[in-house]
């Protein structure tokens, strides 16, 4: 697989002109009930509101907007699927996700309405992989990453360059981190725009893969990566993500899942908006992170998706 | 009060341009799921992603960034207020907003935390509107009102021209209809645009003020409208609205509070979205309505708004 070099600015302006039309420029806006609990100036970057609920769909349809291939083939935890699926859908392509059995049924069912092929597969991202592999070779299909890939990582900076032109002013930026590509494209756009800027990652405690191969020096793969936040737990970063991470990104925190649960909770009574778990990460630093002054004035959270179960959110409501 | 003439398309063009950047281009999204149900495209145009999550922040700020006043006064049910308050806090103006008692507790949150005063006063509109030119006569603001208002249905009418341009074609557009703004707005784009659409409104059963007005020829006022959609309560139409919809809207339905919530839930399970009542609507007119195939083959929801109160979209979740 061409996984490509590490975009630049130019190929994520380039992107953003291919999604014009398909992906959102989506609000940014500030939270006024957060600003007040926190004591700083809180924004959010509202990629829930996003014409599938989550970010991935800037990534993906820049990506198979230039794939030549009829078949499109991704594996996914739910969002990069479902974004997959979307794109195939608008680009007139055929499109096969292969999900773990755990994937949110509600993720599994919208894959299938956008008319993919949704297969649960395996116990294990390692089947799941061999299973696309050999798809990939039977019928000529291409395999989609969902974020070890320029064409990926440039479509999901488009958001950085966003956030650029949206805020005048801003300190710093928390992304969630899965495999790390929308971290990647974000830090990528926001120090070639704004180098003054600091960009934060947030992980589940048990899922720290970036964390981990920061301080190693090279990709660490979990076993079992864990967490509430069902598109953070890939078992690795990728060797493109985690180059990016190192060179632009200022660092990460962990977050417990019952830290995520509090943010959740935090957002959808304070903010009004009804995130997933991983979108809510950002918010976990702010409850749980002690030094919270070292985000500065003006602090934009990137609320990543909205694709939450119901039974979750009436847990959350509820709770 | 002076509430101008009816808009025209140059007047929306206008207002698209004055808008840009604060009021979000939203989605427009096939749900396939509601296709495959209803047996024709249903596209779901979401007005709920809006930063302030309803469409109300077009007109507001097409309207008060017009305005020399320093201080702006608004009589609203929840959304307009919002809208009023967040496009004076971003025109660095004091702002009053006169509320029901019953309004929505977090649409009462929202226009405190945009930093306006929130007053709960009297029991009938006319008390509000009383208190209204009280507070205009003593201190010399400006009165904004909800819909009864030349700018206010140019920047309600940029919707419409956003459907236009994101759908090559389609046969119809169902609107929510409160005092009309909405259905005015979009009405005179599309049919400006692309004569051969229909455009349909929907109003509560308990609060049917568009189909009387047009009955009677004349405005109707309701003593004690009532619906679950809270935001589509108001007791009458204004002279403004119902001329554009004699001219532009091709006819009006109604539905009752429980084809509203029935609607709520089918949207909240099967699109994946969190609308409030006002805004499914125009899904409980496909739920309800006997004479579908008058909709034709493509259909656009409007997605009026997603300010749901909690406690609400709880029950819908469990119920």
């Amino acid at each position: 697989m061409n996984r490509g070099n590490l975009p630049d600015l130019d190929d994520i302006v380039a992107a953003s002109k291919r999604i014009e039309g398909v992906a959102t420029k989506t609000p940014l806006v500030e939270s006024p009930a957060l600003s007040t609990r926190f004591g700083r100036k809180i924004y959010l970057k509202l990629e829930c509101f996003q014409p599938i609920r989550v970010f991935k769909i800037r990534g993906a349809y820049n990506k198979i907007s230039q794939l030549s291939a009829k078949n499109i083939v991704a594996v996914s935890s739910g969002n990069h699927g479902m974004a997959v699926a979307y794109s195939s859908r608008l680009l007139g392509k055929k499109c096969t996700v292969i999900l773990p059995e755990t994937a949110v049924q509600e993720k599994v069912n919208t894959i299938i309405e956008y008319g993919a092929e949704a297969i649960k597969y395996g116990k294990y991202t390692v089947d799941r992989d061999a299973k696309a592999k050999e798809i990939v070779s039977k019928t000529g299909a291409t395999l989609v990453h969902p974020f070890n890939d320029a064409d990926i990582i440039a479509g999901q900076g488009t958001c950085g360059l966003e956030i650029v032109s949206q805020l005048d002013d801003f300190d710093s930026v928390i992304v969630p981190v899965g495999g790390g590509g929308l971290i990647s494209g974000i830090s990528i756009a926001i120090k070639s725009l704004k180098s003054d800027a600091k960009v934060y990652g947030v992980e589940p405690q048990g899922a720290a893969k970036l964390q981990a191969a920061l301080k190693a020096g090279k990709i660490v793969t979990f076993d079992s990566p864990k967490s509430i936040a069902d598109g953070l737990i890939p078992s690795a970063v990728g060797d493109l993500t985690l180059e990016a991470c190192r060179k632009y990104v200022d660092g990460v925190y962990s977050v417990t899942d019952d830290e995520i649960l509090s943010a959740m909770k935090l957002l959808v009574r304070e903010a009004h908006i009804f995130p997933e778990p991983s979108g809510s990460a950002p918010a976990a630093v702010l409850l749980s992170n002690r030094e919270v002054e070292k985000l500065g004035e003006r602090v934009v959270l990137v609320i990543s998706g909205g694709n939450v179960s119901l039974d979750l959110l009436a847990k959350t409501i509820n709770g």
